[in-house]
């Protein structure tokens, strides 16, 4: 009966990313390979009274019933004003859509914008799983290298003149290789957006974690051609699934026809949960301790690498995220690398899976997920895998 | 920018579900419209209880951390479990697949088969939620009737000698009809699928709603071209948005692929609250005063139906699930009774839209929504709205 599947299930990217999750939690294994944030900075008793308030509060009903497909406005009116006074956008609470995690965006814009045939322009690497999202519907995917303060931009602009329908970017500690887009290149990407076809898709899931504050203003804030998305995954809970993204106008009709067709409405009960939960923190105040813990990991990771990895391996510095992006010297295969050190159980991502080409010297090591303990041993053991890597 | 959206734009179906809601929530409207379950049966308390013992219990960081794509394990294990025991159907727990609700299934399985051209075998009238979902991939639609104890078995025959990929079905108490299957129904129509190349997706979502217990057995216990879909919507929470598809062997690589690449995964949160809120219920002791209570209310609807509208006007007598299907004479056009229903505060959803052909003499009444108090009194503007129609 396979062979009665769609042509989408030879078109769908393969991604590592559960299976690593999955892999990662068999004893002993020390992980710096997913994007899981750190357990130890959710504020479990927080949450935990948000839910019970809401079921024994006086709109418990409604928190058990569905609701708008939009989500609940006064959690979309929370988003929008953050959104507004952190990244310059002008959304309104009615241009955000709530979504079961921001994943479920990637698919609904895919769906909405992208023919067998059409185009989509991604970050050189970009995030695999937003990749492995769109490549269901079967685009082209036009490969832009993202340099060290943001895309090429002769390469962005030999790209857009093909018109793709999307260009899909993480400006801020991107996924996989923590690079943040400068500030002139964030102008100069919104200017080439605004005179082009071309919708930019602006994933915000590491903005709130620059370790000293936003690294910049939201492209969003700088050109309508815009969908951005965002999450508390990374900030709050990725259990509660809970994303969103703003949706311009001219967008908004489809958009929520579409939402409503693949789920009806995001979980009521988990939006009441988390508007209860942000009526209670203040976010900036919320945030510190968590960005500073993020930075403090970064920190030690970074010590640990540069007392432990062979001199031949590069890697960034970045300011904020759950990423470092390693470098094995020019030629190299860190393919053996990841299998070296899984051998010492220690789960790595591959680099090379993110790319639309090249990467195959690349390595994302995730520094939040481990606790100082894993991550002192873990390191140990991946010396050992680089020197047999080498 | 309109022009730059997919074809999938112009394919998509039109649904009022989400709009209905939202125009029977406005102050003074009685709703006989949505398919929303009555809020004073939802356990607040017990649900309550299992998301406070979730969150102060030892795997609190796990329900709000990134768990497997497919879901949680033991909750996949007790919806076995419970397939199994009620349906007659085969599946472990390697089988169930978690979703945000049955909705996400719909897309899922939509995507994994349909290809711009293909086509779909639909119940006619069949669910509108579940037709918007498939409509966005482009297939025709092959409309089989629904008779009173299943469908057109010639029709149905027809259909499968076209080949489609899916037939899509509610073989107990239907959406929007409250048609079950027969016994026999249900055998001829698993043989008729056996012997095709088309998968049917059966829609077991009102299954447990059975006033005398289950209307028969499952039709994927009688064959394997099946996918059953399932959810706690109708009978525990709907906003906590848990489904479920029971996906066979050959299917579930594939399956899970598509379900990360388009959600990571369904809520990790609230899949612990449904695991432990089941824990402490017996499902048959938990299901018995809500299937009695949907009995008496559908009682109640009957009588009043009986009592105040016209001779003219027909109706069915379901045994289960939460909808009567109601007929004005033939040739009239039901529109204009929900429109006159409308003009008196009563909110109606025709049957035309959930018809690939026909239904225009035809509305579906939902009585599980409103209170004894809005119904008497819903149904008296019923009958007003019927004098000026007729």
């Amino acid at each position: 009966m396979e062979s009665r599947l769609s042509s989408r299930a030879d078109l769908i990217l393969d991604s590592c990313i559960m299976r690593l999750i999955a892999v990662a939690k068999r004893p002993g294994m020390i992980s710096f390979a997913t994007g899981l944030p750190d357990n130890s900075l959710f504020d479990t008793e927080g949450l935990r009274r948000a839910a019970d308030e809401v079921l024994s509060g006086d709109d418990a009903k409604g928190a058990l019933q569905y609701g708008e497909a939009e989500g609940l406005p006064s959690l979309r009116k929370r988003i929008a004003d953050r959104c507004r006074k952190e990244t310059g956008i002008r959304a309104t609470w009615e241009n955000i859509l709530l979504t079961n995690g921001s994943q479920e965006c990637f698919d609904l814009l895919g769906k909405m914008f992208l023919d067998p045939g059409d185009s989509i322009a991604v970050e050189n690497p970009g995030y695999l799983g937003a990749l492995q999202a769109y490549s269901v519907y079967g685009p082209r995917m036009i490969g832009v290298d993202l340099l060290d303060h943001g895309p090429d931009m002769r390469q962005l602009e030999s790209a857009l003149s093909e018109s793709p329908k999307l260009f899909y970017s993480i400006p801020n500690h991107q996924n996989p290789s923590g690079v943040s887009y400068s500030e002139s290149a964030r102008r100069e990407v919104s200017e080439m957006i605004s005179g082009s076809e071309t919708v930019i898709v602006e994933d915000d899931a590491y903005g709130e974690l620059g370790y000293r504050g936003r690294a910049g203003k939201a492209l969003s804030s700088m050109t309508n051609n815009s969908v951005m998305t965002g999450s508390f995954s990374k900030i709050i809970s990725p259990g509660m699934r809970i994303g969103w993204m703003t949706v311009p106008d001219w967008l908004l009709p489809k958009a929520t026809q579409f939402l409503e067709a693949f789920c009806l409405q995001a979980g009521s009960f988990t939006q009441r949960v988390m508007d209860r939960f942000l009526a209670r923190n203040d976010m900036d105040a919320y945030l510190k301790p968590i960005r500073a813990e993020y930075l403090r990991k970064k920190n030690l990771f970074s010590d640990l690498m540069e007392d432990m990895l062979p001199e031949s391996f590069s890697w960034n510095d970045p300011d904020g995220g759950m990423f470092i992006w390693l470098r094995t010297p020019e030629g190299t295969d860190a393919m053996r690398l990841v299998d070296a050190a899984l051998e010492r159980k220690v789960v790595l991502m591959p680099g090379k899976p993110f790319h639309v080409r090249g990467g195959d010297n690349t390595v994302r090591l995730n520094f939040a997920t481990a606790s100082d303990e894993e991550m002192e041993e873990g390191m140990r053991r991946l010396r050992e895998a680089a020197s047999a890597f080498l």
